[in-house]
Formats: structure tokens, sequence, C-alpha cells
């Protein structure tokens, strides 16, 4: 199984709800989140999974009956993957991508080291840019 | 070559300015245009058109040193592709993606079926919102 093979089963069981996963072994330690939302790149692996859990809690991780986040498709080429996703929050529909990219070498090739979220409607984006605000926000508190 | 990497090769042409190409023959009759900004689908190869070359337009279609519009990288898998790209208007960074995938079946097999295209952050939204609402009206008028 190739690497980016691997990373993919294992975000999908991640976002799946399975506990056995740890996120931060998906993570490159200098991994750089980019939001759909805000422009500053977010860097390092903490601040990256911070983002993910909360995104995660936003969409409901897929236990939620009213979020029904789910894939739709999947691309994967070389070391990047784009995953398409649909949703719905607040009765806005969301559709967007995870644009997830490996390390090649180092220590840590095989984890991602780049992870970018883009999201439509405007609508879409507004709801998100909301939702995730109070979201980070209750975390931090 | 595959129908998708010849369906790259001349849209890169086309983004190039390359006038040789017709865009309306790389669009399925029944293509739908899914914009960063709209919800609602916008249906048939005319409209489709109408809108690419909007944004086309908006983004200097590769000869505007203002807007600076270049892919930064491209996923390919299957009857799909995702070309991310980044440029700049009016001062406002912007990074997106257009996801191509094509018709696999039928008369127009290998053409593209459905173009939808995403970009961030917020801030870019609103500015492609405002600029290709008013490319788009002068287009009308």
């Amino acid at each position: 199984m190739s690497a980016i093979d691997d990373v993919l089963e294992q975000w999908h069981r991640y976002v799946g709800g399975d506990r056995r996963v740890d996120l931060a072994d998906l993570i490159h330690p200098d991994c750089v989140f980019h939001s759909p939302v805000v422009y500053t790149p977010q860097e390092g692996r903490a601040i990256t999974v911070a983002y993910l859990e909360a995104a995660g809690a936003v969409f409901g991780s897929g236990e939620s009956s009213d979020g029904g986040f789910r894939y739709r498709s999947q691309i994967v080429g070389g070391d990047q993957a784009v995953l398409e996703f649909e949703s719905e929050l607040d009765g806005i529909y969301i559709n967007g991508i995870d644009m997830i990219t490996l390390a090649t070498d180092g220590d840590h090739a095989g984890t991602i080291i780049e992870f970018k979220v883009m999201v439509r409607p405007l609508q879409a984006v507004n709801k998100l840019h909301q939702l995730m605000a109070s979201q980070l926000e209750s975390d931090r508190s």
C-alpha cells in the first residue's frame, strides 16, 4: 500500500469515529494548515490538529444526524489527494475539499505536511467562519 | 494519451492564450458549472463557456501582469483532475482549484461534464464575487 493510500485509510477511519486512530500520528511536526476562511497559514502539528478537531466538532465527525457530512469523491495522484465533501450546517449546504500533501522525505516521510481546505458557495464560507470561530473559542476556554 | 491528459493539455493552451483552442469543443453539451460563490448549478455548455470566459477576463487569462494567475499543482485520477491555482486581484491573494470531471460515455465522452471552482480565503471569495458579477453584467450589456 502506498503512503498516500495508507494515510487516507487512517484518515477515513478517524473521520468515521474510530478512536484507535491517533490523528497526531498522521500529521508531520512541521505541517501547515490552510483554512478556507483565513489567509494566514497555521504552522505546526499542534495547531493543525486543533483545527482538524474543531472542524470535526463543527461537522459532527460523521456522528451527527444534523451535519450529514459525507465524502463524495477522491482524487489521488502521487503524494497528494483531494477529497471532496458535502454537508449541511444550520440549513446551509456546504461543498468543499480537503487537499492533503504528504512529506516525501525526512524522518516523518509519509505523514501530512500540508492540509488545505476550501469550501463553496459563499454562504458556506461565511457559515463555517462563524461556527469555527465559536468552536476554537470554546476549545480555548 | 488518456482523455483527461488530452483535455488538460488543451485547457492549459486555452488558459495560456492559444486562440487555436476552441473552449466550447472541450465542454460537454450538458456540462454543469459550479461557481465558488453561488449555490445554483449553471447548466449547459453555453453558460459554462460564459462563466469560464468571464473568469478568464477577471484573471487576465495569463496575459495580465496584474493578476499573475498561475497553476501551482495538478492532481489527476481516473476521469477527474484538480488544478490548484494562485492569483492576486486588486491586492487580494486568491488560492483556488478547478475540479474537472470528464464524461465517460456517450457521443461526447472525453469532454468536460462538470466544472467546479472553489477559492479561499474568505476575502478572495468576496473579491471574486464582486469582479465576476461586474464581468458577467458587462458581457450581457
